[in-house]
């Protein structure tokens, strides 16, 4: 039976659980693809530091180098987490001839392009399964079973803590902050959650998506990302009673121009569709393909052994790949789209919530500065206000360009009447 | 670039998909993979007759062995439907040495250890994706993205015309005729819907399944299938009331000792339950792995269109087989697992719907009987009945075996009091 040497960097949550599962599955594993791999080296940056799976102490080094200098390491595994460091890490594995596989999708975000010409250049996979949507398997999806297919959208829910927020925002009636100390409190949460809050753990696994469904790489400067820290309840209540949830959505789809729009962004969803009962720290994708029609994938985006099934996946492909020169090196560019659509020139439909003196005419001013711009209300709410003299309102927006709305809202905001920041949210009918 | 010749058996709704799709998509499938596919001959049964889909008049031809003798074709598509025939002609293939691709479910599940065997004396692979669930790419999932799990259960709703029907039961409460009608109308049902109907379609994909995530093939003569044509309106009305709605579901999961359970009959599942939202032709597969945890897919489970997908996806994967000995003919057994738990010996809770005299005292002889038996009640149920004199009684059982209650349940049948064959349906509640 073939054995297959392993250099793994990274022992925390998801290194750790490669290691696990790969020997409780041992057997398994040799049975259904005729090889075992055998990590040779685990690389970390602190010896002494306890950690909750164990390994042969004699396996560890703090030199990365030396997984890459170890000719019976033929794959690296590298579950890092930063960019830097993994950057220069995995462009000397890829320069040694050494597959990678990796989870970190920051570094592909931000620097697949590079390191995707490399891999191709020196005829090196990089497989990638963990770094989208944890065990969901949409990177074998895109690539392999949809392959003849054009994408026509992909609608993903990519980041669970998010999600579990929002879920509890909805369920139990929280608010932002308290909902947050759950999550945190639950394990839900990392100790600093900026990028799960604020989109951008999220946006790195839409740019890998879209990237690799529409064969160009996405620059992650021309995407709109925003977050989920500054919605209130309110805005859970009034989308509700309109008839929509809230969640942090990842939009991705081609126009008739073939011009790809990316963005993540909280957005408005209606009750029924299927992403809407996306809750927790569950993940979901629902692509279209002009072949297969809709289809949705759901399951754990993150967490110790979901993710680890995904890089043990990928450890099943170096099989054949280090058989013979593989078909893909992990990304392939092609030219038949190629350019994103800036989101000023995106449509949606819109949600704008403001915060509004009680008094006469100021329907009239907000409705004023919407009629001149060429933009069409479908409907108004006023609920309750919360202080004697002040009040929301909600405005349904129908098809708007992004940057109609936001120099509209701009506008609106300047108002004397109009007392805080607007809150402008995009609608996503699926249509 | 390389072109990979192609033989068609089949022209009918998916072979016609087939060869549209890969004409629509011809420029960017050669982009991603590197390759293309010339379709050189196409085999039908009859050449006179008119087809929805365009191809030139000179592929076709009614001599299937034309297609294997010639040398131009590395790759043999079959979509021929039937078993008998695809059997002879799948096996000359392979003593030919041509890749197979087929969406014939019967055909492997009554012959595939037969067939992969020979695949894997030969070292030619089969690839069947089209087989199961249409255009939800199940087969890879389970074959390699989640290669490195033990299944723990798998849980699916894999026949869309059924699902249809059950659908129109339970939104439209229509009885199961009318709703068989509405869905032959529609164009969901055939002309002959008998495996549809009777659960033997979505049996083969569930023998399938099942062989592929425990690695040894499942005997169709070994497993319990039954079909929906007896359900009433009456049971859909009764299971709503108690919080379940009634799916065609297939059933496989691996208990304690390692016995696979593999059934497809109607089955009660919770409203709550994801898969109890699977409406209409749409399929969907419920997977639990001890590494991966829950996961779901979800998508068109046939149609020209989704299924050609998947045979295209398949299509692809032939460019690696043919550059270097596959690590996988297809199939693989192992033998950590092995052994079919006879349906007699498995257990689950029940739904049990009877007809009974409106006299006092028949709740005592019937409640007599599964005491006797050992078998427990969690509740009783006695809707109004339709005629007097006579009611409608159902009774929900806590965990015993299908042998204990197939036994109680033909005593009960036995009772003067009880009119009508008793309804007997398992319920799922995935814990």
């Amino acid at each position: 039976m073939k054995s297959i040497g392993i250099g793994l960097a990274g022992f925390g949550t998801v290194g750790g659980g490669v290691y696990k599962n790969l020997e409780s599955n041992r057997a398994l594993l040799a049975q259904r693809l005729g090889a075992t791999f055998e990590i040779r080296r685990i690389a970390v940056r602190d010896l002494a530091k306890s950690r909750p799976v164990e390994a042969p102490v004699d396996l560890f080094t703090t030199d990365l180098d030396a997984l890459i200098s170890d000719p019976s390491i033929q794959v690296i595994i590298e579950l890092m987490g930063g960019v830097e460091i993994p950057l220069a890490f995995v462009r000397k594995a890829i320069e040694a001839g050494k597959i990678v596989v990796t989870g970190n999708k920051a570094l592909l975000a931000e620097h697949g392009a590079e390191l995707f010409a490399l891999a191709r250049e020196k005829r090196v996979p990089i497989f990638y399964e963990a770094a989208v949507a944890g065990g969901i398997p949409i990177i074998k999806t895109v690539r392999e079973a949809f392959i003849g297919n054009r994408f026509q959208s992909i609608h993903a829910i990519l980041n669970g803590t998010s999600n579990y927020i929002l879920t509890r925002m909805s369920e139990a009636g929280l608010d932002f902050a308290p909902a947050l100390a759950e999550a945190k409190a639950l394990g839900y949460a990392e100790a600093d959650p900026t990028l799960d809050i604020n989109g951008w753990d999220a946006a790195h696994k839409a740019i890998i998506l879209a990237s690799l469904a529409y064969g160009f790489w996405v620059e992650s400067s021309q995407i709109h990302v925003s977050g989920i820290d500054k919605l209130t309840g309110d805005d859970i209540r009034f989308t509700r009673q309109l008839g929509y949830t809230i969640k942090l959505l990842a939009t991705i789809k081609a126009d008739a121009a073939d011009e790809i729009e990316v963005r993540v962004c909280p957005t408005l969803i209606p009750k029924s569709h299927v992403l809407a009962s996306v809750n927790g720290v569950f993940n979901a994708v629902w692509l279209r393909g002009d072949v297969v029609g809709e289809a949705l994938f759901y399951g754990r985006g993150a967490g110790q052994d979901p993710t680890s099934s995904s890089v043990i996946a990928d450890l099943a492909e170096t099989v054949t790949a280090l058989e013979s020169p593989s078909r893909c090196y992990g990304f392939t560019s092609h030219d038949l789209y190629g350019k994103l659509k800036p989101i000023e020139d995106a449509t949606s439909q819109f949600y704008l919530r403001l915060l509004v003196d009680d008094t006469p005419g100021v329907l009239a001013q907000i409705a004023g500065i919407l009629g001149t711009a060429g933009i069409g209300i479908s409907s108004v709410i006023q609920p309750e206000g919360h202080d004697t003299g002040q009040l929301p309102l909600v405005l349904m927006i129908h098809d708007a360009t992004f940057g109609q709305m936001r120099e509209a809202a701009s506008q609106i905001a300047a108002l004397p009447c109009v007392k805080a920041e607007p809150t402008l949210l995009p609608v996503e009918t699926f249509a």
